[in-house]
């Protein structure tokens, strides 16, 4: 594997390990959603309205729950910021 | 670093080992974006016509190189090609 298909395994790894845990195994809810902004982004979301605000902002087809594309969607927006961060 | 984190740096590592052969430090131009794409993905572009094909799909912005946004959308397309393939 290259460095970027690693990367890449990483990315559904990781998902996979936060979304399996309760209800639709390739969706991440809310308590799922807090785990995996705590755990592997530091994000720490305060009280529970305030991760519901960030939920609805990636449940881009509104239905309540994180999937992958909305979950790539966030990782993507998080590394530009990384990346712009670095190039200073 | 988490996880996640990692997968994120490698990203950005592996932009920037490309991106920063010729000419602009933070844009892929056609030959180091045929590299990256060859290298990485293992997807060999045929022809130059096939690379500019690709190119002009890439360059939202439309000025002729791929930049890091440009390239984390890739990214995020073919990780959730990957994903489906791994859910199958």
């Amino acid at each position: 594997m290259s460095k970027l298909q690693t990367a890449m395994a990483i990315l559904i790894e990781v998902f996979h390990s936060y979304s399996g845990k309760e209800g639709d195994k390739n969706k991440l809810n809310k308590s799922e959603l807090k785990n995996l902004l705590k755990t592997e982004l530091k994000i720490d979301g305060g009280d529970s309205r305030e991760i519901e605000g960030m939920m609805r902002e990636l449940d881009a087809d509104r239905d309540g729950e994180v999937n992958f594309q909305e979950y790539v969607t966030l990782v993507a927006a998080m590394t530009m910021i990384s990346n712009e961060f670095f190039q200073k």
